[in-house]
C-alpha cells in the first residue's frame, strides 16, 4: 500500500490504528493449528479474553466479521418465525433488523430519531404487554457506530427483570468493546456480539459470541439452520485447545498481544481514557459552534463522536478535503445521515497528542471547507486532555 | 509465539508455509474501508485472484474459514430438502455431508474406500438414473487433502453433460486452489469453494466463492435462509470497490502479495513444480519400502502425499517424534485414517531443498521410529529433483 | 520494548519517526553480501542517493553513525598537524573540533553564541588572512541540531572563493539531508558527512561521505592513519557493487525505501513542507509568547525549532512531564543549553496533524509545568498550516 | 527484494539466516536514544552480551561491520611502529595483518598453508625470541572463516604464558562467537573481536569489543590516534545507560532477542548442536568422496565447511548453479583460493533439517555440475544428525 507522508490518522470508528505491536505479533509465522503450541494458544486466548467481555463463561471466536458474529448469535439461539424485539437507534441497527428477517424472523423494531439510545422504558412497557412470551429475544447495539449513541444496556436489563419476561438479551458491542464499561455476566447478557477491529485494536477478520448459560440451553430447541456458526462443535473443540474449522491463526496472534495491552493499562484506566478523549471531544465541538447527533447527555459515546454539520454544508466534501490535505480519515454519515453528519473515532490505541491531532485536523477541515465555526475548538479541547 | 531451533517446517497440508513477503504486506497498517484507496485494493485483488481460479466471472472473498465457503456455496444455491449427489472420498467430503444434512439438505452419499477420488462412471450413472432431477447439485472434492487423492473434475464435468444433467457442479478446491491445475469456467464449475491458507500461501481467514451465471440463477429461487454469506449484496458492493460487511483488509493485503507472487513464477511453472515435488515424494515413499494412500496413478495429489505405515506402527507417535526432534509439522491421519497414516504437504511456497529437508526429516523420524525402512528413499528422491 | 498507550510521537531531532514502510522493508530476509541480488541492490541504492545529497558524485556508506562519517571525512582529506578552521555554532560543532584535535588536527575555532550559524564574513576574512594556505579545511555545520540554525553554506562557499583560497569544505548534513535543501555540487562542498536517522527516515546505523574530485585528490596525499574509513577499497568495491567490508544489509533495504519515499513526494515539496512545518512550529513559539533560540531569520531550521524557556523554569523537568503524561519525547539541551532549551523535531516523515498534535503537547505540557503561556499557540500554528 | 520461490537458503558462513523473530523485534519503533526506555535497553544488552563472550567486564558495541571492530582492537591498544604477532591462517588473517600495516603497526607474520590454525608452538617459540618484548600483540583468528579452520586459543594463551611474555591477545570470534566455545576471561584474552550477523543472528551492523583490565590499561598508553572507536567516552557513557555517539538502535533490539534466544537453548547445547552439524557435514564430504580444506582433526570449525573441489572443477560454477537452481547460497572461495574451494555455512539458527536440505542441494548441485561424487553423502549425514 502506497501511503501519503507521516501516519495516517484512521479516526474512523473502526477499523482504528493498529499498534504496532498487534501488527508486529501477526506476522508471525503461521504454525500447524493442531499441534500442541496451537492448544496452548488457544487456551491463553480463550482465557485471556473473558474479562474484557466481563464474563467468566464461554466466548466464541470465529473467522468473519461482526456481521458474521450477529448471524452467530441468531441461528444458534432462535427458529424460524421466532420474534424479536429490536430498535431504530441507528444504522447498524437497521442493519441487524434486516437480517433477521433475511433469517426468517420476525422483529418488532421500535422506531427513533437515530439521535437516542434503546428506551428502556419501551422495552419494559412491550415486554409487559407480551403476556404469551411470543418475543423470544430483546436485540440491542450497545455503542451505535452511525450515532455515538450508547444506550444503556443495565437499564434494559432491568426493565427485562422488571417484565418477568423470559427473552433472550443479545447485545452488539461492536464498537464499544473494550472501549466502553461492559459487563456481560453482571448484566445478564445472554449473547454478546463483538467483532476485532475497533477496541480490540486489531485488523477486522474476527467475530465474537460470549454466551451465557440461557443461552446454551436456547441454543438446543433453537431450528434455524446452522453448520459454520454453531456453538456446540466450536465449544467441544475449544475443550481441547482446538477450534472446529480452521481458526484465523495470524489474527489469533494479534488478539492475544491486544488482550496483553489492555491488561497492562488496566480496563477501568482504559475505559477512563475513552471518556476523556469523548469529553475533550464534545468540547471541541462544543467551541466549534457545532453540534452532536447524541441528545442524551447520558448516552454520549465514550468510544466516537457524530457531529451535525450546518445546513448547507455536505459532510462528504469536507471528509474528502481532510483526507486529501491532512491524511487523516473520518467516518461518514451513514443511511439516512449520509452528507449531513461526520463522525470521529477516538477508539482503540490512542493518546491525548494523538486526538489533539486529529482535532486540529478537523478544525482545519472545518476552516478549508468554509463551514463557519469558531476557532476555539482546540483549544477547549486540550483544556479538558490538561486536567488529571 | 516462542519458536524452538531454526527454521520450523509447517509440512502439514494446509496452513502452509507463509513466506516472508505476504507477512510483510500483511503487517501494512489497516485503511479505511470505504475509503478510496481500499476501493483501489478491492479491485486489484478481485481481478487478479480470476485466473487462479481460471475463471473471468465474479469470486466472491469472505472472512470465514472454507467451511464458512462451503456454507456459502450451499446456502446460495440450494433450497430446504433439496437433494445433492456426493462422494465419500475421505475425511472432509465426509464433513461437507454433514454440513449440507446440517443445513437441511438430502444428500446421495456415494461409499468409498478413501483411496481413490470420485468415480465419474458413478456420476454418470446416478445422474442419468433422476429422470426427475431430484438431484439439484453434484458436491465433489478435487484434492481430498486426508487422503492426497486428486478427483478428476473434468471427467466428473463430463458425465454430467453425457447425462445431460441441470445438476450444479460445486467443487471444493481448498487444497488444490494455486497448487494443482483447476480451470473453473473451462470445466464447468458453478461453485468453486476455496479458501486462504494453502496454495495461496496466506494465513487462515479467508474463504473464496467462485461462481458461474448458472449458480447466479440459481440464487434467485434457492430459499435456504441466508444474510452473512448472500452473494448478492457482496457483489453489489464489490461493484464499487467495497464490501457488504467489513472485510478482513491485512488478509487482503497478503492475498494481493501472494497473488503478484503466483504470477511472477506464472501458473503453470507452479503446478510443474507442484508436480516434480509430488514425484520426487512419491520416489522417496517407494525408496523407503512404504506405501502412498492413493491407489490410482492418475489421481495422486501434487500438492502432498498420504502415507500408510505398517501395521504396529502408530503414526501419531511418529509425528510427535519429528515435531519435537526436527522442528517439522506432519499432518495426522484424519477421521478413520487416525494412527496409521501421516500426510506430508508441499504445496505453497516450496522449493527443491526445503522439500529434501522435509523428506530427510521424513527418513531419519521414521528410523528413530523403529519404522522398517529402506534408507535409499532420500537418495531417490534427490535423482528425481535433479532431472530437469 | 514495551510501548505506553498509543502511538510515541519521537519529536526529537531524530532519530525520526520511521515511517512503517521502512520498518517493513528492513525486516525482509539478510542477503548474501557478495551474490548478483546484492549487487543490484548496491546500484540502485548508490544511484538513488546521489540526488538527495545534490551530487552526481560518488556517496559512500558506512555502517556507522554520523560521527564515524565526520571521522571518515577527516581521515580521508588531512594529515597529521593540518590546520582546519571550525565554527562554534553549537554542541555538534564543538564535538567535531574535539574530534579533529583527537585525530591530531589543529583546529581554528572561532567562537560563537550558539544562536548564529556560521558567519561567511568570518570566513572570508580568517582565509584571507592565511596567506600561506596553511589551513586545508573549513569545517561547517550546515544545521546545527543542538541549536536550530541552519548556515548559509552557499554564502560559505561564496567566502572561501572571494578569498582564493584551496582549502576544502567539509560540510556536516546530519540533521538537514532529506529535510533542508542542500546541493553538494552545485556549492562546491568537498566533503558532505550525513548518517540514516534524521531526513533519511531510517533507524541509526549508517554514515554517509560525498565528494568532490578535490576530496578525492586530497585522499592521495592525506597521511592520517586509515583503514576502515578509507574510500579507497570501498570505491574500489562499490563498482562492482559491492562493499569493502560487510555493509549493514537491512539499513540498506531501509535506504532504499525510504529513497523512494523522498522520489515519490518530490525533494523541492519535501523542504517546502520541511520549511511550512517550521514556520507553522516559531508561530507557535510566539503565541506562546516564548523566544526561539535561533537570533537571525535567514537561520530559522526548516528541520527543528529550539525554545528558550523563561528564567527559573528546568526544560528537561517539562520534558519528562511531556514525556510520562503525553508519550511524547523532546529534545533536550546540549551542553551548555541543557535545562534551559528544549527542542522539537518536525523532520522527516512528518504531516500537518502530526504536528498539530505535537505542538498541542507542547502546550499542554508548559501549562501543567507552570510555565506562564499564551494558550494561542496552538490555534497560530494551525492557522500557518491552513495556508497553502 | 524480490525473492524466488520458497525460503532461500542463506548457507554461506555469515550473515546467517536470521530468525524471523530477530526480524520482528528490528522492526519496532526507533525510540529516544537518550530517554529512560533507550537506558534500560543499553543495560539489559550490556548485561546480556557477556556470557556469550564469557567475560564479567565490558563488552563494547560499535555501529560497525567485524571489520570497524577490528580497527577499534588496535587503535585502543597499540601505537605507531608497535611491533604484533599474526598468523597467515587464512584470507581474514591476511586482511587483519593489512589493516595493521595501513593503521602504522609492524606485523610479524608467520607464513601458512591456510588449512591449519595458530601453531601454539610457533608463538611459544616467537615469544621466546622477543627477549626485549617488542612484540606487543598477539593477532590470532579464532574462527577462519575463509578456511573453516579453529585456531586452539586456549593453547596460544598458554603458549604466551609459557613464554612469560606480556603482549596482547587480541582474537577474532567473527565467526566463532555463539557458535563455538570461546572463553574471553578463562583464556585470559585481551581483546576478542566480534560482529553480529554470524552466531549472534542478526544482519550485519554492530561490531563488538570484549575488553580484559590489561586491555583498558594498554589503552592509557597507546597513541595510534583515535576518536571514533576510542573506548573511553563509549564505557563512560555505557555506565549511564547511553552510548558516546548515536547507536544503531533496532539493531540493538534485534541483539537483545538473539541474546534471549541464545539463552533459552542454553550455550553449551548451542555449541553442541554447531559440532553435530559440522560432524554430519563432514560424512557428507567424506560420502562424496571429496575433501575439506582443514588438515588438522583438532581445528575442523564448527561453525562452517570448506570443500576442496577435484582439480578442473569451477567452485564458482558450481555455486552459480546452486543459488539459480536451488536458491540457495554457498560461500566462495576467498582470496588464492578462489574457485577452488566453496564453504558450507551452518551455523547461527540452523537445524537438522535445514541441514538435510542444504546437504541435499550440495549433493544435488555437484551431480549437476559433473563434479564426480558418491551419492551417499546425504544418507551418511542423516546417519550422524539422527544419533542423540
Amino acid at each position: 500500500m502506497a501511503q501519503p507522508i507521516g501516519r495516517h490518522f484512521l479516526q474512523i470508528p473502526g477499523p482504528t490504528n493498529v499498534p504496532d505491536r498487534v501488527l508486529r505479533a501477526m506476522s508471525a509465522p503461521t504454525i500447524d493449528h493442531r499441534g500442541p503450541e496451537f492448544a496452548a494458544l488457544t487456551r491463553e486466548v480463550l482465557s485471556a479474553v473473558r474479562p474484557v467481555f466481563g464474563t467468566s463463561g464461554p466466548v466464541l471466536i470465529y473467522p468473519s466479521s461482526g456481521t458474521g458474529a450477529w448471524e452467530a448469535a441468531l441461528v444458534n439461539t432462535l427458529s424460524p418465525g421466532d420474534r424479536v424485539l429490536a430498535f431504530e437507534t441507528g444504522h447498524f441497527a437497521t442493519l441487524w433488523r434486516e437480517m433477521a428477517e433475511n433469517l426468517g424472523l420476525r422483529v418488532d423494531f421500535m422506531p427513533g430519531d437515530w439521535r437516542r439510545g434503546v428506551d428502556p422504558e419501551v422495552v419494559r412497557q412491550r415486554l409487559a404487554d407480551d403476556a404469551d412470551h411470543e418475543i423470544k429475544a430483546v436485540c440491542a447495539v450497545h455503542n451505535e457506530t452511525s450515532t455515538a449513541v450508547t444506550s444503556r444496556i443495565e437499564e434494559v436489563r432491568r426493565a427485562i427483570d422488571d417484565a418477568a419476561h423470559p427473552a433472550l438479551l443479545l447485545v452488539d458491542t461492536i464498537s464499544s468493546l473494550g472501549s466502553v464499561d461492559f459487563r456481560h455476566d453482571e448484566w445478564g447478557v445472554d449473547v454478546t456480539i463483538s467483532c476485532s477491529q475497533k477496541g480490540l485494536m486489531l485488523p477486522p477478520g474476527l467475530g465474537f459470541n460470549a454466551i451465557s448459560e440461557k443461552a446454551l440451553r436456547a441454543r438446543e430447541s433453537a431450528t434455524l439452520p446452522r453448520s459454520y456458526w454453531d456453538w456446540g462443535p466450536i465449544l467441544a473443540a475449544n475443550e481441547r485447545g482446538f477450534f472446529h474449522s480452521t481458526p484465523a491463526t495470524n489474527l489469533l496472534y494479534g488478539l492475544l498481544e491486544a488482550l496483553r495491552m489492555l491488561e497492562e493499562e488496566g480496563l477501568p484506566e482504559v475505559f477512563r481514557r475513552h471518556r476523556r478523549h469523548a469529553a475533550a471531544t464534545r468540547a471541541a465541538v462544543r467551541g466549534w459552534g457545532l453540534e452532536t447527533l447524541c441528545l442524551d447527555e447520558r448516552e454520549h459515546s465514550p468510544a466516537l463522536t457524530a457531529v451535525l454539520l450546518p445546513q448547507g454544508h455536505d459532510a462528504d466534501a469536507f471528509r474528502g478535503l481532510v483526507l486529501n490535505r491532512f491524511n487523516m480519515s473520518l467516518g461518514a454519515g451513514l443511511g439516512k445521515l449520509a452528507g449531513t453528519v461526520f463522525r470521529i473515532g477516538h477508539l482503540g490505541d490512542f493518546n491525548d497528542v494523538s486526538l489533539a491531532g486529529t482535532l486540529s485536523g478537523v478544525q482545519m477541515g472545518l476552516e478549508l471547507a468554509g463551514v463557519p465555526i469558531d476557532q476555539g475548538g482546540i483549544t477547549a479541547a486540550l483544556r479538558v486532555l490538561e486536567e488529571a
